[in-house]
C-alpha cells in the first residue's frame, strides 16, 4: 500500500474547507492501544506507513511523517517522501516541525479522541509556542474524506470464567468503589480496554493478538458500571455473567451520560484517557480529578488463581516450544544439503505446535523469527521479501508467544545453526549473565524495575556493549502481552514491583548486519524470605517460562559458579516439566539440551 | 531555644490583622539552600526547631510542625507540642493537614520568596482542594513580628582565581549566552547562589560551610550580567576581577529591573526560583520560559583544572584523615584504662589536623562523629548532651569534609574500637562490597545515577538488609558539598552522569541503638576505554578520596578475587599518596593499615 497522493489532496481540501492550516494524524485510536482496528488505521491509509507507532502532520503544502528508530528504513520503503518528508520521532520531533512550518496566527487541528490529555497538552505547548492556535476537531476530517473507512469492529465479547480470573467482577468493583469513596470521587471514566476487560471479567476480539473488546465504561462509587458497548457484541449469556451491577448502554449514549456528571468529582487518567473527555466533563460542570486509572495496578498484581493459570500455560507453551527446538535441530541437520529451512517455515511450525493446545486462542504478537542479519532487527517480522533460509554458522532468534485462556506467554530463544563463532558464543554468554543476574535478583519492597535494569546490562557493559530496548515489560493474564504500570528499563520509573506482577526478563545484543541475541523468560514477583536476621521485607522473581537455553552458545568459563548453578537448576526444572509430556524424540533431545554444564 | 508561645501569639495577631486564616513557615530562604543565614531561621525562631529541613503551619488556633524521619526525635525535644503538633513531613503532609483544618473560603498565606514555583503550585493545589484561597504575602508577616531579626549577611565576596576555576567567567557567560540566543531567550534569572558563584568565579561566606554569597543575578543573551549584591560585600579588587561584563546593582533595584523585562522571553527554573519572580515577571508582561537553571549542568561537569584541584585537595585531606586515624588507634590503646576518648575530642582533633592546611577555608559540613549507637543516627551531630566515649567493642563512624580553595571533600570512615563482633564485620564487609561494586562500575554514556544505585545495595539485599539514604550526591568545586543535578539514589532520575561530575559513593548500614556503618569516597566520572571491540562510549569512576578502609572490619572470605584486588590496589594508592608526606608514626601505622588482604 504505497502513499496515495489523492488521499493527502482530499485531506488538504477538507482542512481548507474547515479553515484549518494544519492537522496531525497519529497512529493511535481512542484507547491508546498497541493494536488498533482497521477503522483506526488512519496513518496507514493516508501515508502507506504500516508500522506500529508514528504520526503524520500536514501544514499547508508541507507534510511530514514521524517515526522512531525501528522504522527509519521501513518508512522510506512504504511512504513517498515527495508527499511526506520522513523525520525521526524523538530527534526531529513534531514540535520542532511546527515551530518551523506553522505560520503565526495559524489554526492547527487535532482529533481529541486520539490524543490523551497529556499528549494534547504537549501539542498545545508546541502550537502556542509557534504563535498558532490549537483546535480540537469535533469530528475527524480524515474520516470525512475516507469513503470506505471500515466500521468499528464487533467481535463477540465472551465471559472470562472465574476459574481463570480468580476474582469476581463484583469483588473487584466493590474494592475500587471503596477507593473512590475514600477519595471523595463519584465516578471514574475507564478508557483502557484492558482495564475494562479485567474489571468485568470479559474478553473480546476487536484487535489482533489481544483478547480485548474496545469500549468505554464508567465505574460509579457504589460499584455499578455503565458500559458503553455495541449490543451486537454481547454474546449469549454475557448479561447473566455481568450481573445486575453492570448496565450496558449504547456507545452513542456515552456523551450524554458524561454531560450528566455535572457537579460530580470524576477521575480521569491524563496519561491514557482521550483529551476530549476532559474537555467534555469540564464543560459539563464536573470536577475532573486527574489520577492513574485505578484498574491498572490491581490488574498487574495477579491473584493466586491467575498465577496458577499462567504457570500452567507456561508449562504447555514451553512444551510446544521445546518440541519446536528439537524439530529445528533435526531439520537443520537433515536439510543441510537439501535446500535448507526458511524463517517462515520455522515460524509456521512453531505456530502449528502451539495451536494444538485446546486452551490456545491466538498468538500474543506476531512471531519474530530472524536468522543471521534479520536477527539484529529488533522488531523484525518475516515477509515474503525478507524470508531467508537459516544458514550454517548463523544464529536464529525466535521471539513468540501465545494467548491461552489461562495465561499469556512471551519467550525468546536464540539458537546456533551449525557452528557458532567465538564472538557469538561470548556475547551470548554475556547476555545470559545479564539474564541470570536479573532472574536471581533479590530486592526490598518498594523497588522499581528501573533500579534493577542495570543488573541485566552489567556484563555487557564490561565489554563496551549494550542493547537499545527495555529489559522487561509487564504481561497480562490472557490480556495484553505488554501492560503497565511496571517495567524494567533505563527510563526513570516510580512504580514499584509488587507481588504477583509478571514481567519479562529479556536482555539482548544486536550486531547490525550480522546477528541478534535475546534470551527472554517471563518472571513473577514473589516474596523472598531466607532467615531471621533479615530486616527488610524482600522480593524476588519466580521464572515462569520453561524452555532450554542453547548450551552450544555458552562459554562456560566466563560463568561464575552461581551462574552455572542457576542454569543447571533451571534446566532441571525444564526437563522435569516436559520429560513426561513430549514425544520420545523430543525427550531424548531435551535430556541432552538440559544436561548440566 | 525552646518554643516561645509569645512568638506564635504575635504571629497569629499579625495574621488576624491582615485578614488571613493561615500561614506557612518553611525552613528555606530565597535561595533554596541547605544552609540559611540567621535572618532566614524563621522556623527556628517561631518553633524552636533547629533541624535543617521542615516547616510549620498555622491555621486559626491550630498549629503543626512537619519534619522528616531524621528529626522525629529531635522535634519532640525542641518544640512544645502543645503549641505545634509534630507531624511527619511526607507521611502526614501539610496538604492533608490543610484539607482537615482549613475552613472553606479561608485565606491561607505564604511568602512567595521562600517557595519555588513548583512548591507554590503544590501548595496552591492543597489549599484550593480544601476550598480555600492561597494568598502570596507581599511581605512576610513573621518578619513583621520578629523585632530583633538579624540583618542579611554581608560577608566579603572574594575572587575565585582562574588557577582554581579553570575557566574565565567571560567564557562561561559567552557559552551560556549562546545557548540562550539559540532558544530565543533574552535573559535568565539566577537565584541559586552556587550558580552565581560558579558563573562569576567568586566565593563568599554568607552561610556556614559553603563559600556562597547570597544574591540574585540576571544573565542577558549578550553575556552581560546584572548582579544584585550589597555593595559593602564587594572586596577590594573584585570589580576588576568581574570586568566590564558584570554590572553590580543594589539588591533593592532587582524588582524594578524585572519590571523592565516586559516583552522579553525570560528563563526561570520552577524547581528553584522563588514563585514571586514568576508572578512579578508575568505581571510585568515578560514571557516566562520554564526551564532548568543553565548553570547547574556545566557547573557539575568539572573542567580539567578543577579536577586537578580536587585531586590535590583530596590528597592533602586524605593525609590529614590518615594522620587522625593513626592517632585514634594510638589513643584508643593508650587510654583504654584511663577514661577513654570522647566523640567531641576525636572530632576536634581531626578538625585541627585539617586546619593546618594553608588552603583550608572551612569544613564542608558539621562533622558526624558517632560512636556505638550514635553511629546509627544518620545525621548525628555531637553535642554536650550526646557526647560519649568511644567504647571497646564498638564501631566509630566519622563523616567529615573540608572546603579548600582547590576543592571540596567529604569522606566517611567506620573504625573498629577494640574487637568488633562477627556481625559487625560481616555487615561492614557487605557495605564494602557495595562500595566496591559502585567504584568499579562501568556504564555507557547516558546512564543516570539511579540506574547504578542498586549495585551498591546488592550485597546487603542478599541478606535482607538495606539503608535509608541515597548512595551518592554531587559535590562542588570549593562550593556546595551537596549539589545537583546528578545523584545516585533509588529515586527516579533522568539526568545522566557526565564526564567531570563528582559524586559520593557512600553505602551504609545502621542498626538502631547499636552501631552504624558507612564507607564514603568521592569519585569523578571519567571516560573508559578498554579495547577495539567496544561499541559504546563508556564511562567509569575515578576514586578521589585517599584514606585507608579499616581492614580489621573486613571478612575476607566473602570478598571475591576482584573485590580484594580492588581494595589492595586502592590501599596501594593510599600508601603511595601519603607515605612520604605524613610523620613516621603515621607512616608505620599506614603501612600496616594498607597491607594487602
Amino acid at each position: 500500500m504505497p502513499s496515495d497522493p489523492k488521499r493527502l489532496a482530499d485531506l488538504r481540501c477538507e482542512l481548507t474547507r474547515r479553515g484549518w492550516d494544519g492537522f496531525v494524524v497519529p497512529r493511535s485510536d481512542e484507547h491508546q492501544g498497541e493494536y488498533v482496528p482497521p477503522r483506526a488505521e488512519r496513518l496507514a491509509w493516508l501515508t502507506g506507513f504500516t508500522g506500529s507507532a508514528g504520526l503524520a502532520a500536514v501544514i499547508g503544502e508541507k507534510a511530514a511523517i514521524f517515526v522512531d528508530g525501528r522504522y527509519t528504513l521501513q518508512v522510506r520503503g512504504e511512504v513517498d517522501s515527495a508527499l511526506f518528508v520522513p523525520r525521526h520521532l524523538s530527534e526531529e520531533p513534531l514540535s520542532g516541525w511546527i515551530a518551523k512550518e506553522l505560520p503565526k496566527g495559524a489554526k492547527f487541528a487535532y482529533d481529541p479522541w486520539l490524543y490523551s490529555e497529556n499528549q494534547a497538552a504537549a501539542l498545545k505547548e508546541a502550537v502556542v509556542a509557534a504563535g498558532g492556535t490549537l483546535v480540537a476537531a469535533e469530528d475527524n476530517p480524515l474520516d470525512a474524506v475516507w469513503a470506505d473507512q471500515p466500521p468499528p469492529p464487533i467481535a463477540q465479547v465472551l465471559p472470562h470464567a472465574l476459574q481463570y480470573a480468580g476474582r469476581s467482577s463484583q469483588e473487584k468493583r466493590a474494592d475500587l468503589a471503596e477507593g473512590l469513596r475514600q477519595r471523595g470521587i463519584q465516578a471514574v471514566v475507564l478508557s483502557l480496554p484492558d482495564s475494562i476487560a479485567w474489571l468485568l471479567n470479559v474478553r473480546g476480539g476487536d484487535v489482533a493478538c489481544t483478547p480485548l473488546p474496545l469500549s468505554f465504561a464508567l465505574l460509579h462509587d457504589d460499584g455499578r458500571v455503565s458500559w458503553f458497548v455495541a449490543p451486537e457484541k454481547l454474546s449469549k449469556g454475557l448479561m447473566e455473567h455481568l450481573g445486575n451491577g453492570v448496565s450496558c448502554q449504547l456507545p452513542g449514549d456515552f456523551n450524554a451520560v458524561l454531560d450528566g456528571l455535572a457537579g460530580k468529582r470524576v477521575l480521569l487518567d491524563p496519561a491514557s484517557a482521550p483529551a476530549v473527555l476532559f474537555q467534555r466533563l469540564t464543560a459539563a460542570g464536573a470536577e475532573v480529578v486527574k489520577g492513574t486509572d485505578p484498574c491498572q495496578l490491581p490488574k498487574a498484581m495477579k491473584n493466586p488463581v491467575e498465577l496458577a493459570g499462567t504457570r500452567a500455560a507456561h508449562r504447555r507453551d514451553g512444551a510446544a516450544l521445546t518440541r519446536f527446538l528439537a524439530w529445528l535441530d533435526r531439520e537443520v541437520s537433515r536439510r543441510a544439503e537439501a535446500g535448507g529451512l526458511s524463517e517462515q517455515e520455522a515460524a509456521d511450525t512453531l505456530a502449528a505446535f502451539r495451536r494444538e493446545d485446546p486452551l490456545f486462542r491466538d498468538f500474543s504478537f506476531e512471531t519474530i523469527a530472524g536468522s543471521g542479519p534479520n536477527g539484529a532487527i529488533v522488531h523484525y517480522r518475516v515477509s515474503p521479501e525478507s524470508n531467508r533460509n537459516l544458514g550454517l554458522g548463523e544464529l536464529f532468534l525466535c521471539d513468540s508467544g501465545g494467548q491461552y485462556l489461562d495465561g499469556t506467554t512471551d519467550v525468546t530463544r536464540t539458537v546456533a545453526i551449525g557452528t557458532p563463532t567465538a564472538e557469538m558464543r561470548r556475547r551470548f554468554t554475556l547476555v545470559l549473565k545479564g539474564h541470570i543476574a536479573l532472574a536471581r535478583a533479590r530486592f526490598p519492597e518498594g523497588t522499581s524495575g528501573s533500579q534493577l535494569d542495570a543488573f541485566a546490562r552489567h556484563a555487557l557493559w564490561q565489554e563496551g556493549l549494550d542493547y537499545d530496548h527495555g529489559t522487561g515489560h509487564g504481561v497480562g493474564s490472557y490480556l495484553g502481552v505488554h501492560e503497565g504500570p511496571q517495567r524494567i528499563s533505563k527510563l526513570p520509573q516510580a512504580v514499584a514491583l509488587k507481588v504477583g506482577m509478571i514481567v519479562s526478563n529479556e536482555p539482548g545484543y544486536y550486531k547490525t548486519g550480522a546477528y541478534g541475541i535475546r534470551i527472554e523468560n517471563l518472571v513473577a514477583v514473589t516474596k523472598s524470605h531466607r532467615g531471621d536476621g533479615e530486616e527488610r521485607s524482600m522480593l524476588e522473581f519466580e521464572t515462569l517460562t520453561l524452555a532450554p537455553i542453547d548450551r552450544r552458545l555458552i562459554e562456560k568459563d566466563i560463568l561464575s559458579g552461581e551462574e552455572k548453578a542457576w542454569l543447571n537448576a533451571y534446566h532441571a526444572r525444564v526437563l522435569a516439566a516436559h520429560a513426561e509430556v513430549v514425544d520420545e524424540q523430543t525427550k531424548t533431545w531435551l535430556e541432552a539440551a538440559t544436561a548440566p554444564l
